[in-house]
């Protein structure tokens, strides 16, 4: 591999396979079309693997064994061994990725299964998403931190929910039906949900502080 | 229906059906062996009448159609119209509780599909999980707001994750195998996820501020 390629590669995003519900395979394909460096945290190994993709690192703590009774020892990916009990698989991934110097992450299989897990896995969205660009994605939603600033193109009626993680303050929107001005949102109290964008093209939303996922949902 | 008969009904947990994944129908069927008060939320109804499930109470704006094309007007059961934009479907259903007295609920299928309700279901535990006793309740979790001061027999190895909803403080406890001493969790930085039972006994949790969910999770 040239230095050439290492470079235009870590221009794209990565993308982290995490260890929750399996998204379809459209969605997974779709992913793997723009040939990430694809990175697998812990249990999720064999899972992925049987799919039959290729994956350039796998990393976690390894203190679980397969059901099948293999071992992955000399198969042909990085290993990386992560063995901090503080911190949760994916934002050891998150971290690996920002040494490694990638500006940009999909993280798919984030959610479902245990909720202990999806919950941490949205949160830290809020403790390294202004580091790294992560989107996360799975069969009904497409979430990612807002900086804070921020537009997009959007069609018409397309549903949007503005989710604080914690609080986000002063926050205004254009584009949408239900507009914000200068409102604060705090988790458990009042949320953005269900919002909707009101005609086709550019959204934009701003925010003084705090955290604020925006999530594009669809039934 | 006798006056005593409606006493003795709401001192058990209603169940609330959201409109979330499903869970399996052994955790279904265990929950409405105790013949609950059974509300199913708005665009639910179909799913839940098809598994035969008796419905006490149907709540929601009723602003959509079913796929089925079949209206349920002259169903045998109550339907409350709860149109207000602000709130989620979930948190009318917790007033609508409180309102009618009971103490208590279990909630099923508040988890999976889209991401943006499962946050707005879980997040809705900050805010009514002190006036009313709820259980979230899903294949890998069980889920609830912990009091000021807890106490409950586990047994040994028991999976605990502890979860802050925005932040909660001067988190102790005993019993666990990574005590917590005067510990201030906060979302997205730092969460009590992934601790387990230390010994069959008794578990004791206490803490000075915010919300503090507990979790019971599997893989």
């Amino acid at each position: 591999m040239s230095s050439h390629h290492i470079i235009r590669e870590k221009q794209e995003p990565a993308l982290i396979i995490a260890n929750g519900e399996a998204c379809s395979m459209d969605i997974l394909e779709q992913l793997l079309e723009w040939s990430p460096t694809v990175i697998v945290l812990d249990g999720a190994l064999e899972r992925v693997l049987e799919l039959g993709i290729k994956v350039d690192v796998w990393l976690g703590d390894f203190d679980r064994s397969f059901s099948s009774g293999k071992n992955y020892d000399d198969y042909p990916l990085k290993k990386v061994h992560t063995p901090d009990q503080n911190k949760t698989d994916l934002e050891k991934a998150f971290e690996y990725l920002l040494e490694e110097g990638f500006p940009a992450v999909n993280v798919v299989w984030a959610s479902g299964k245990r909720m202990d897990h999806t919950l941490n896995n949205f949160h830290s969205m809020a403790n390294y998403g202004r580091k790294l660009k992560i989107v996360m994605i799975d069969d009904y939603s497409v979430s990612y931190l807002l900086p804070y600033t921020f537009q997009k193109w959007y069609p018409k009626g397309m549903p949007i929910s503005l989710m604080p993680m914690g609080e986000a303050k002063q926050i205004s929107s254009s584009g949408l039906f239900y507009e914000l001005d200068q409102l604060d949102l705090r988790l458990g109290e009042r949320t953005g949900s269900s919002n909707v964008t009101r005609e086709e093209g550019i959204v934009k939303i701003s925010y003084s502080s705090g955290h604020l996922l925006l999530m594009e949902c669809h039934d």
